[in-house]
């Protein structure tokens, strides 16, 4: 890991910033500028102050979103600030552009207030075609997002939702292999921030609020979750849950056990760790169902490393590392789901949409086993993929 | 002009936006994303995280700008909002990569209310290297920009001050051509706005804040500006003047004329447009003093048009057309500040920048003559050498 580390502050000070602008049209003369710039383009901005809409054909509008982070919870590193995540958030736009051609415009924030943040991105919906938020700390991003849901482009916050698609396309595929149902699975998720609290809303198809979670007719769901925190299992009524916890409880852990990990891991079919490094050990995967499903995505470390899992008697070991097999990454969704945002001029991202890239995610595989639960994101047009999964009827 | 109206829309509809991203680097494998995402990147948020200078060099913020807009007042189209004014930012953008090499990101804005304006580019102000702002009403202008000078970028408003620079730079040619010495020149501006006021400002040396104006030691200027709005000259102490136009009547204007243009126009070496079409008649540059200097910049028609200003007895003549000779156009220096605001890692532009790159855009033209006081846009390396300008001792 030492090694990745340095080459990558090397390649980092070479280029200097790993996207840059380009323009389209180049401007070789005075008519060239009268065109693109005055007096020609008031033209343009005639038809657009006549409908707004045409701000998505007649400027770059269209093809480009945003995105944005207060740094306030980055990668494995926590609240390191707006500067140090603006390496991350040009690395999801590399990625946006490499992998599904969507511009992307990286933009960090000096303020974790969660009403400026929320006023912040209000007032930059005319700039762009979606808005992708990213290491934004729970609970501040569930009230984020759920406060911009009508602001007229989606918003999509990628910790949550990139990581609950693929970790119920990778289960989806790991249930087939180890031949249980996916609706009978009984499965623990440990830690209930962004990633984990969105995930169990995916595995049990729930549509949430602050106030409640309702499950939504159709959705794919697994039988039962358990999620863990650093107190313990939720349950509905449990002292110090925040509110999007308690929204959770209300509907999952539907026998209100309650205790540590160690505990409530008893007997599940499936553990997916979101948490922190060496939460889970040898001896809570050997108290398992049979042939125990382990996720273990905590990045870099994760919560027991994928061999010592095996060890233990793990069927099927997934995590967030590109050194193992089952590397379950955003990546492989959010630059289709944001193909799809500007192929589609979409105005919100449906919990149905979510369903649908999940399942689609999980259909590209076609031989699982064991080590192959997920496709990699390389797989052939996996953008365009997933964006015409989303927009199909 | 129809013509080129509807060319300009044709290729806005061809190009469907005139910038776009471009990855710096290609991501070819599963190793390359290692670097430039995950892990590999955590490795530059915790550089930067130790020092967040390191921003400007690790990311792509040591070389972009934002180019924000309200679309209050765009073009000449006024008050047309903020999606209609994405064409012009964009427009600026283009401008910027194509003249300086600087990469610029167009943003505008759902909300006209000042303060929400002064909140969102303090949070904005981690993602890039500096600030333009563009087509927003005065005075709501002076008091963003005003608000913004100690936030660690600089805040640039092009209108006010790349027109002040360009403006002062043709007033020093031209008044070499009439021989008459710029210091002795009694100047009457057209336009009380965010270019009326940042001129005058510009033209007398002055040092301005909502209070007040102070000369400022050193800096080249005229001997005299009178300023007329819609209500006539502006005075220190007349009516309905808002305190931005307060503080600059305070200085300007010593003999305190009152009065309509016509009267106030009476004698004066040069007349400066910023205003709107037809304001100026032949019987009043009849009325200056000999060789009269005539700016006429309302876009895209002047207040008077250049051909009836020459035929009433003007010695020079300047507008913001293409179509005359001495086109007066803020990108001739805008290019150029951000390449030196990025050059210089620059945390603000003081009055003392903005008159050397008057004095050296001015130093461009060789052989100056009445048709011949300001250099064009394809001046070879302009940018260049306004950038380097700002940045000499």
């Amino acid at each position: 890991m030492e090694n990745i580390y340095k080459e990558a502050l090397k390649v980092h000070k070479k280029y200097k910033g790993k996207i840059k602008i380009t323009s389209v049209p180049p401007i070789k003369n005075k008519h060239d500028l009268s065109l693109f710039y005055t007096p020609g383009v008031a033209e343009a901005s005639r038809q657009i102050a006549g409908d707004k809409n045409l701000s998505f054909t007649l400027t770059w509008r269209g093809r480009t979103v945003a995105v944005i982070s207060d740094g306030s919870a980055v990668l494995g590193l926590g609240n390191i600030g707006p500067e140090a995540a603006l390496p991350v958030m040009e690395g999801k736009a590399l990625i946006l552009k490499e992998f599904a051609g969507v511009d992307a415009v990286p933009i960090v924030l000096a303020t974790q207030n969660t009403s400026e943040i929320i006023q912040f991105i209000k007032n930059i919906t005319p700039s762009f075609a979606g808005i992708n938020l990213e290491d934004i700390a729970a609970p501040a991003c569930f009230q984020i997002e759920e406060a911009l849901q009508d602001i007229g482009i989606p918003v999509f916050h990628d910790d949550q939702h990139g990581t609950a698609i693929v970790v119920a396309a990778a289960l989806k595929n790991a249930a087939k292999v180890v031949e249980k149902p996916y609706s009978s699975l009984r499965v623990v998720v440990v830690g209930a921030g962004a990633a984990g609290l969105a995930t169990t809303r995916m595995l049990l198809g729930l549509n949430c609020s602050a106030d409640k979670c309702e499950i939504i007719p159709g959705h794919s769901a697994v039988k039962e979750v358990i999620v863990v925190d650093k107190n313990g299992a939720l349950y509905s009524g449990r002292d110090n849950q925040n509110i999007y916890k308690q929204a959770v409880s209300g509907i999952s852990n539907k026998e209100k056990v309650s205790g540590p990990l160690e505990k409530v891991i008893k007997g599940a079919d499936a553990v997916i760790g979101v948490s922190g490094p060496n939460l889970i050990t040898q001896n809570m995967i050997k108290s398992m169902a049979k042939n125990p499903i382990v996720f273990a995505m905590a990045n870099p470390i994760p919560e027991i490393m994928p061999d010592d899992a095996l060890a233990a008697g793990a069927k099927i070991v997934a995590s967030g590392r590109s050194d193992f097999p089952n590397q379950i990454n955003n990546s492989l969704v959010f630059p289709g789901i944001f193909l799809g945002v500007i192929k589609g001029r979409l105005k919100t991202i449906t919990q149905e949409m979510k369903d649908k890239a999940s399942n689609k995610l999980a259909s590209l595989v076609n031989n699982s086993s064991p080590t192959n639960i997920i496709p990699d994101m390389f797989y052939p047009r996996l953008a365009e993929h997933i964006a015409n999964s989303i927009l199909t009827n």
